[in-house]
C-alpha cells in the first residue's frame, strides 16, 4: 500500500541557485547536507504536504553524475513513494513485470529506512524509489 | 507562498499500463479523462498527501507529444506547486531571472484554476507549474 509521496528528487548543478526560488517563495529550505555514503549533497525543501530534495553530486562516484552529464541544467531525477511494506511493494511491481535495480534487495536509504528502486524503463520512464515508512 | 505540491505529472505512452502498478499498490486511480482543450488524457492517481497525474497525448497537437517522441517510454514531465497568489509567485521567480512560458500571463489550467509554467532552463532543469490554490 502506498502511504504517500515521500519526496521528489531534482538533480541540480548548483544547490544555492536551485534553492533560491523555493526560499523566495516561502518554503522551508535546509542547509546543504553531505550524504557521503550516498554520493550526494542534499538540500531539503519541506512543503506542507511533501518534500522536494535538491541533489548535487558528492565525491567521485556520485550516482547522479551521469544524469547531470546528460542534463547539465539539472532535472527531475526520481520520485519516492512511501509504502507500508517494501518487500510486498517490490513483489507487487515485479509480478507486473518490472525489474528492480541492484540485487533486488532493499538497502538503507538516505533517511535511514529501507529503500529500493524500480527500473525506470518498467515504470512509465520514471525512476521510482520505494521507501518503507 | 507555496502551499504544497499539487501534483507530479508523468507523460506515458500507455495509460492502462502506467496505471496498473499504482492500482496494484492500493492507490486510488481514476478512469481516463479526456481534456481536449489541454491536449491530454489524464489518469489521476490520488495519494494520501498529493496526486500523480499520468498524461497521454489527446488530439493532433498535444503539448506532450514532443516529450514522448524524445522519451518514448515516458518520463516525469512536470511538478505543480500550489501557491496562494500566482501573480506574486510569478513575480518572485522572474525577479530571480526566470522566464515564464507563453505570454507570461496565467491561463486556466486542467483543474479550472489559474496556472503558469516556468521555463525549465531557469528552474533546475525541471518544468514547474504554479497553480493558484
Amino acid at each position: 500500500m502506498i502511504t504517500g509521496l515521500n519526496h521528489v528528487a531534482i538533480a541540480v548543478p548548483d544547490l544555492e541557485k536551485a534553492a533560491a526560488p523555493y526560499r523566495a517563495l516561502g518554503a522551508q529550505v535546509s542547509a546543504p547536507q553531505d550524504l557521503a555514503e550516498h554520493g550526494v549533497t542534499v538540500v531539503f525543501v519541506t512543503l506542507p504536504n511533501t518534500k522536494i530534495e535538491l541533489l548535487a553530486p558528492f565525491g567521485e562516484a556520485s550516482p547522479i553524475a551521469g544524469f547531470l552529464e546528460k542534463n547539465p541544467a539539472g532535472g527531475i531525477h526520481h520520485l519516492c513513494l512511501e509504502v507500508e511494506d517494501i518487500a510486498a511493494a517490490a513483489g507487487t511491481v515485479t509480478s507486473l513485470g518490472a525489474r528492480l535495480l541492484g540485487d533486488g534487495r532493499p538497502k538503507t536509504g538516505a533517511h535511514g529506512k529501507p529503500v529500493i528502486f524500480v527500473h525506470p524503463k518498467d515504470f512509465q520512464g520514471a525512476l521510482v524509489e520505494f521507501e518503507q515508512g
